[in-house]
Formats: C-alpha cells, sequence, structure tokens
C-alpha cells in the first residue's frame, strides 16, 4: 500500500487503502440511483411545508433504518407554508396565445374570482424596472426580459439572472404594477418556466401575481414589443400563503466509535419544487451522501467520528431546515469538524474546494489525490461555502468542503417541470458517490482537526 | 460555364449558371427567416378552423403581394372544428401530482362540469390494448405506455410510436374506459406532450377525453406500475367539435411565360397545433418554398412553366385544405407537372428523391448535381411521396419529389408547445431555401415533361 505524504501530513496506508476500496465499491453500486429513484417515484415532488414533504420525512426515517443508521430521527420545525395553486397567463393583445408561466415562491393572487387584465410595459432588463419612479405603473402589468442564463460548468450565470426573480416584484408594486411578469432565470430553451423563492423585504412578501415566463415565450414577447405592437395580458393566479405549518429536518447518524461527540456532517435537501420531481434538485444530493454514508456503515467498524447525513427540510423557501438546525443544535455547533452538502446536481464531480484548518489542508489535499483519477481537480483551499445548507453552520465557523458538479445543464432542468430522473445518468451520479465516499471516510477517520485553532479554543 | 449532362440529357448551360446563382443568392438570403419570424410572431399559433388560422391567410396574401407574384388568390373551403379547450389530468392515488398532458385532437370532453376519477389500467404498449375483450376496461382509465419515439435522420419511427395515438381511442372506448391517456409520441425527454389528431373510424370519434403525457410523466407512471402501486387520475376536458367554419388555401402564383397553364407546385402549411408557434411545422415549410419563389421572381423573366406556392390550410386535422385543392382544381391536375412540400422541419436538406418520368429523372439528376455541394446526396428516383399535403395529387399521378431534412430532433419539437421560432437555425434554414430554389428553377424552365406517357394521353 502507498502511503501518501503532503506538507508533512502522512496519510496511514490502511486509510488510503480503506478509502481506495470504498472508491471502487462506490463506482459498482447502484445505491443511490436506487434512493432517488425511490423518492422521486414513491413520494413524486416535495413542496417544502407541504403533506409530501411530510411523506418524504417519513420515507427519509424508512430508509435510514433500512440502511443501518445507528441513530434516525426527525427533527420537525414551524415554517409558513406558500402553494402556487392556480395561475393561467395568456397574451391578449395584438391577439390570443397561451404563454408558459410558473408563479414565483411568495407571490401573490389575482383579485378573488378575478384576473388582471392590462397593458405590459416593457422593461429590457432589471435595471431598466429598478430605475422607475413611484407610481409609474399604475394599473399596468411590468414586464421584465432580460437574457437567457448563461449556460457554464460552475453555475455562474445563475446569481445575475436571478436578480429580476429575486427583486423584481419590490419595484413593480412601488410602480404600482397589477401584475409582474419576468423572463424565466434558466438557461433552457423550452417552454418550461423556472421557477423559486423571491426575496422578501423587511420580511413582506408581493400582494400582486409574479409570474415567470419559459425563454421562447420571452423571446416572442421581446420580439412583439420590437415590432412596436402593444401587448396586453390576463393573468390570473391563486398563490398565495396558507398559514403556519410543520416541516422537519432527516438526521441519519453512524455514530462514531472514538469520539462520537465529533461531527462531520453531510446532506441535501428533501424538499423540491412542486412541478417536477426534484431529481436533480436534490433528490440526487439526497441519494449521493446518504449512499455515501450506507457504504461507510458496511465497513467492519464505525469510523472515529460520527458521520451525520441531513436531510434538510424548506431548502428552496429560504433554507428554513438548515436555520432549524443551526438553531436546534447551538450547543454542538463546535462539534462539526466538517460539513458540505450535495446540492447542485448529478453531473460528475470535477472539483474538490475547501475552507478548513491550516492542519486540515493537507489531509483534504491527500483525498484530492484519492479522488483525482475520477477526473476530480484540487480546487482552492480558502473557498468558502459547503453548499446552501451549510451557511448557517459556516457563518458560525464550521469548516467546508464542496464538492463541485459539472453545472453546464443544471440550469436547463433546475425548478422546472423538467426536473425529472430520467435527466440522471447512473454511471454520473455513481462516480459523484465514490468522491464523496472518500472525503467522508477520510474525514470522519483521520485523526486531523478541520477546525481553525481560533474555535478550538 | 459547366454544361452537365446525364443519360443523354444535357442542362442547357445558361439554366445552369442561373440555378447555380440562385442557390448562391439564397445561401446570403434572410428572407426564409424573416417570413418564420413573421408569421409566427405577428400571428402566432394557428390551429386549423381558427380565428387565426383566418388571420394567417391574410397575412399570407399581403406576403404574396409584397414578393411580386402575379396573382394571389385564398380558396376557401369549408371544416368541422375542433378545439382543446381547458385539461387537467393529475395522479390522485398513490398520491397527487400533476401530470402534463395534451389532449390529442378529435378526442372527447369529460363529463359537463364533472371530471373522470377512476383507476387506471396499464397497457405496455397498443398491441396490449387492441387484444382486449369489449367491457374489459368499465369504469377504467386506460393508460397505453410504449417507448419514447426511436429519432432518427429519417423520421422511421415516427409511424410505429403513432399507433397508440391513432387507433387506441377505438379500442378504449370498446373496453368500456372512461378516459384513454397514452405516452406522447415524441422523441425528447421534457415535460412538453405530443398532441395531433387521432384517425376516426367510419367517420366517427372519441367521445371520452384521450391525453397523451409526456415520455417523463409516462416513465413515471410505469415506474409506480412495476412497483405494484395502484394509480388512479382524475381528468377534466373541454374538448370537442364545435361545429362547421371556414378556412382556406393561399395560393401565390409566377406565371409562366410560355406555358402558363403547367403548374409547378411548392409549398408548405398554413396551420399548426396550438400549444407551440408552428415554427418547425410548418412555418418553415411555407417560408422555404415562399422564399424560393420570391427569389425566383427577381429574376428578368419569369420560368416557362407556373410556380405555385400553396399555403395549405387545415393540414393537420386531416389534410383538408390539401383534398379541397385537389377538387377545386380537379380540371387542372394533369397540369402539375411536378409537386412537392417542406413540411419536416427546418434542419439541412440532405437527400433528394424523386418520383418522375424516365424522360423527367435525368433531369432531377442535374438538379442534384448543382446541390450536391450543400451536402444533399441523390437519393432514389421511384420513392413515391411529395409530402402531406400532396398525397391527394399523387394519387392522381401528379409526378414528385421531395428535399429531405434531417429529421434527427425533428419529434423533439413537432406537435409540441416548444415548436417556437428559436428552434430554427437561420443558416440550416437558408440551405434549404438553395436546394429549393435549384430545383423548382429548373423544374420550371427545363422543357422536361417530368409526366409519365400515359397521363399525357
Ligand atoms: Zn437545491
Ligand atoms: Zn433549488
Ligand atoms: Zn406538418
Ligand atoms: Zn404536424
Amino acid at each position: 500500500a502507498e502511503i501518501l505524504a503532503q506538507d508533512g501530513f502522512v496519510l496511514p496506508a490502511g486509510d488510503a487503502d480503506t478509502a481506495q476500496a470504498l472508491v471502487e465499491t462506490a463506482l459498482d453500486s447502484d445505491l443511490a440511483w436506487d434512493i432517488v429513484e425511490s423518492l422521486t417515484t414513491s413520494v413524486g415532488p416535495r413542496l417544502a411545508g407541504s403533506e409530501a414533504e411530510a411523506r418524504a420525512r417519513a420515507w427519509g426515517e424508512e430508509l435510514g433504518r433500512e440502511l443501518g443508521f445507528d441513530r434516525v430521527s426527525v427533527e420537525p420545525f414551524t415554517m409558513e407554508f406558500w402553494e402556487r395553486g392556480e395561475m393561467e397567463i395568456v397574451m391578449t393583445a395584438p391577439y390570443e396565445q397561451a404563454l408558459y408561466g410558473s408563479a414565483l415562491g411568495g407571490s401573490g393572487r389575482s383579485p378573488f374570482l378575478g384576473a388582471v387584465n392590462a397593458e405590459i410595459v416593457y422593461f429590457r432588463n432589471i435595471d431598466a424596472l429598478t430605475a422607475i419612479e413611484d407610481g409609474a405603473l399604475d394599473g399596468k402589468i411590468a414586464f421584465v426580459d432580460g437574457d437567457a442564463m448563461v449556460p457554464s460548468q460552475t453555475g455562474a450565470g445563475y446569481g445575475p439572472s436571478n436578480q429580476r426573480r429575486r427583486i423584481g416584484w419590490q419595484h413593480a408594486e412601488r410602480g404600482g404594477a397589477e401584475a409582474l411578469v419576468v423572463r424565466s432565470v434558466g438557461s433552457d430553451s423550452h417552454r418550461m418556466p423556472h421557477t423559486g423563492m423571491m426575496s422578501s423585504m423587511d420580511g413582506e412578501w408581493a400582494d400582486i401575481p409574479v409570474i415567470a415566463v419559459s425563454n421562447p415565450d420571452a423571446d416572442h414577447l421581446r420580439r412583439l414589443h420590437n415590432s412596436g405592437e402593444a401587448i396586453e395580458m390576463r393573468i390570473r393566479s391563486t398563490a398565495g400563503w396558507r398559514g403556519e405549518v410543520t416541516s422537519g429536518n432527516v438526521v441519519l447518524d453512524l455514530i462514531g466509535r472514538e469520539n462520537p461527540d465529533e461531527i462531520v456532517l453531510i446532506g441535501g435537501h428533501l424538499d423540491s419544487w412542486d412541478q417536477g420531481t426534484g431529481a436533480v434538485d436534490d433528490g440526487a444530493g439526497v441519494a449521493i451522501t446518504t449512499a455515501a454514508a450506507a457504504l461507510i456503515a458496511q465497513l467492519p467498524q464505525r469510523p472515529r467520528r460520527t458521520i451525520r447525513v441531513v436531510m434538510f427540510g424548506a431548502e428552496e423557501v429560504g433554507l428554513l431546515g438548515a436555520r432549524a438546525y443551526a438553531e436546534q443544535h447551538a450547543d454542538e455547533i463546535g462539534n462539526h469538524v466538517l460539513a458540505t452538502e450535495s446540492d447542485f446536481g448529478a453531473r460528475t464531480v470535477w472539483q474538490l474546494v475547501s475552507n478548513v484548518s491550516d492542519e486540515g489542508t493537507p489531509a483534504i489535499d491527500a483525498v484530492g489525490d484519492i479522488i483525482g483519477p475520477l477526473g476530480i481537480v484540487r480546487g482552492g483551499s480558502n473557498v468558502p461555502g459547503g453548499g446552501p445548507d451549510i451557511i448557517p453552520l459556516a457563518m458560525q465557523g464550521v469548516p467546508t468542503v464542496r464538492l463541485s458538479q459539472n453545472g453546464s445543464d443544471y440550469f436547463d432542468l433546475h425548478h422546472t417541470p423538467d426536473d425529472t430522473l430520467d435527466k440522471i445518468d447512473p454511471d454520473e451520479l455513481a462516480q459523484n458517490v465514490a468522491a464523496y465516499v472518500a472525503l467522508v471516510y477520510l474525514a470522519a477517520e483521520l485523526d486531523v482537526d478541520f477546525r481553525s485553532a481560533t474555535e478550538d479554543e
């Protein structure tokens, strides 16, 4: 067996062998596929706070027991429930044509039993909308165009594209608009609009309907607008807040044989948007991380530290499960030695980045050596961010790593009705598990502290 | 100038030069793009028999005049109007999930103000459904699975896949089913179901709702069925026949300078399904053929024969415009020296096939030589079929040719909401016009009879 040495750190040969064997096992295993197939098929879409999300928690508990986790629990929290209800968006002038739209999370309804019927005011991009004067849109529908999101391996285009979805409503309401329509944030060219949560403002949400229309629909509206036509629409939506409900996180532990209080936390989020079945976002992440831990559970002994898989609830609507977890585990935040989430689809992992102690960095480098043959480059060692649900932990100093999936087509599917099981490639999914299993096993087994010295004091 | 000789046939050098110059002009021209952009944007979807299809005819007339055609007319006919109305399809057991479906053309409605609520009976394919005994589906919903259509350059997968859409209802009704759901015929993996007309039986149409669900939805239902779950659905549809309306064909002629009665007929169909904007089916065909004729209209003189562009109405619902044309022009069928339609999208043309007289075949071979450098192979010279709307003419002996577009992704888009302008590549569209313009010019100019001797007698 080979001993890997980095900056004075020596990876014990036995641990390297075990990690390598786990990689091989993971590449041949169907377990992650079986998990994501089961979640998307037997539970289906799982909107945060819904009855379907509750069924997903029951599914997660049952799965944890079947796979031999030592401790399985559901940690409930309460939340406000938003539901899309029914929606219709039709262009009514210069002629009638149904548009393909999706109400954005947190958006409001049209007048009771009625619809908004109005002319649109066209904005080439979100900046044009934010520049309006108060009251300038009285009685109108604002339409914010933009461009299809630029696809890339890293998903860099998402943030800029997302602005119109996030803050558009605040300016539309300020302008007095009766509804807001925005070009879908996705990078696809299908008539499958991208949904997602808007940003609240001082805890308030939109009173008006806010609808994303697909890229081909937005192209169509732009061409009509550019040809000088006045465009009118009819929008009916029954979206809105339905009151307080219970959601929860599912927590599956493999209890460490030597340091049971020290936690290596991995996971994904259990909720999904409601129009697809949440296969790539984030059934895949739940499956990859659960499968990685379950393969480690098959070893003759538990690793030194506890491995905790968290299936976060209510991620899509504002990281509610992640915030609840951080509050409910406030006493043991300092015991979290490393945390990472898989929430960027199921394409092959191509990069490993980290943000851990100086002592821990060579150990992550050693992980990089082991998973390098899977086509994974060791990226930066001072890159914050272990995934969305890790933010509340990272803000309190929990060290993070991230295995970056190739996101080139992620935003063709993410938050659209097209997020379904057929979009996952079983071999690529297995490569993810192989990368995770090596990382998680070594993080839990090695006698290395990933936490910075200041936090240990 | 080069003289092309084939089997004793000599293509006059001047004609070859003109054809070659037209090819070059077409490759540099945006005209077809401008036409299909205008049709899809300023008219939009154009369901057969609808008010939108009437606007398309007005658009076609205006376009013909603008482009300098010598004679522009609309030839009306009456038809029965089918409309999809509103539709909802939801899986209600083992849990509730909205499905993405499309009512098939000719399908019926659910009970007035009501819905069908029933368990499904699963059929692996259409053959399994056709084998049932009468009454075997009493009170149930039949679901006919199958497989996603096999994509190919030729579209060979369409016919076999289409059987469940065509005849499924006849067996579902015979079995006493309250509704029929079929896997979408398309080759795509989006939640964009493929619509299209069913086959009538002895002039009768379905009384029950018949809904195609997208491939990912059908996959989902199959997995649930295979896991042993009983599946129930709620289906509400207001589809149905709305009575007699007027449709029509738009006919644009460049009148021949020597043999005005001899007609080279080209065209596409003006109607489209209602969920997309009919860009690839068949805005492209209208644009390609109209642009080809319009480029010929720019020559110093008209070709010897009349070039006729027909924008057929109501193709999608049973070639109604084509049948009306054949009836209304019964006296001059024998004057049609050649006919072809473009109705297979806008990807590059890769093959030229023909079914013309022995005298005419070497002339078509010569066309093949001129368009060969565009990446087009000369295919069979005894291949019947000039396109769907040419069938009534071909059945009466009119000679046909076909320029075959690459159909590899055609059935990802065809008859789905995704059939929108962004799916057309302007350069590929221009290649189509280049191929058509050479063919049509030479067919109208050469002193060659494509008709067989028997029909000349
Ligand atoms: Zn996510
Ligand atoms: Zn998400
Ligand atoms: Zn067609
Ligand atoms: Zn068609």
